[in-house]
């Protein structure tokens, strides 16, 4: 019988070097999950991903900045596939993503995890690297959402769709982040008839 | 000569019986201010304050519910009076708002103090519901902006000026939150313009 710790390192060598890189990641990202959801967030870090994952530090390393890098990607990857939806029209669009994001924030774990995420970022610069990346990615996935709706000409051809996309993030954030998820529909509605439509009086 | 801990507390004793309450609590938030100012928010605790300021404790638990309270109310009091304008129009009121507050967290500590007392609230309950109140209060005075529009005509009767002021709140916490501050004033005129007009195309 081998030494549990030689045993440990060789199986180690091992699977890193049998497995192909895409491979070797989504072993990360399942080890990074199933802390997240066993331990929670308190037990999470780089160490005892790899640990998990029976992958070296530097292996995670190379593909992830640090431990909020990481625990990003878990995030994204669990947000449910309705938060993006083509439903034809902007507004129904907005509503969608309203709706899938509150719902995964209020009946998954994923609104504790995001907060935290964001908590993270305010102290740590590392943290705020990976937050930024992330929120700049999700500004070009959400804004299409807006150039779809300027290609279909229904909205201007002059408005910012990076700050459409800035607006509707931050306000489910801002909801999030002050414990104030919205779970009547009629309120997400009215929420995207404003961001979309506006506030003005309807002309003569 | 008086050992140092007696005249301490004697002198805390009678600092606090002379003053009346509202001057007690300026002191209490000079002292709070003076040390964010002198040491940070790391050196910030309820104890630090009480010391300063001379006044125990409880007299401080008395208004405050915990440091996170206090810390809001020391940031919002050097907010400048700039943020809540009456220009006339509502879009004219939120451009204002977005160049106060962008320039109050941009050139003072204060977008690094509010940044921290954001994350605080992700992880501690007290400080959670201290930034849930003052979320709501902030809701209230900005959503002003959007009623004295719809009491004007300019704003359709209809919108929940609510939901208005949290997009207003939201789209600025999350640049801050996300270290992408707006200095540019174009933008702020785009953003301002977005979240009033909407983003359709303009009728025939």
């Amino acid at each position: 019988m081998t030494e549990p710790s030689a045993d440990d390192s060789e199986e180690r060598r091992r699977s890193i070097g049998a497995r192909r890189n895409p491979d070797t990641q989504e072993a990360i990202l399942d080890a990074a999950q199933a802390i997240v959801e066993e331990e929670g967030i308190a037990g999470f870090s780089i160490e005892a991903v790899a640990k998990r994952a029976r992958a070296g530090k530097p292996t995670i390393y190379k593909w992830w900045p640090g431990r909020t890098a990481l625990l990003l990607e878990v995030y994204h990857r669990h947000k449910p596939a309705n938060v993006h939806m083509d439903t034809g029209s902007v507004e129904g669009d907005v509503v969608a993503f309203f709706t899938g994001v509150f719902a995964h924030w209020g009946n998954t774990g994923a609104g504790q995890v995001f907060r935290f995420i964001v908590a993270e970022a305010q102290r740590d610069e590392a943290a705020a690297a990976s937050l930024r990346a992330y929120a700049l990615e999700r500004r070009q996935q959400s804004g299409q959402i807006f150039e779809r709706g300027v290609a279909r000409g229904e909205l201007a051809a002059d408005i910012d769709t990076g700050l459409a996309a800035d607006m509707l993030a931050g306000f489910a954030w801002h909801r999030l982040l002050t414990g104030r998820l919205i779970a009547d529909p009629e309120e997400m509605r009215q929420a995207a008839r404003q961001l979309v439509r506006g506030l003005l009086t309807p002309g003569p």
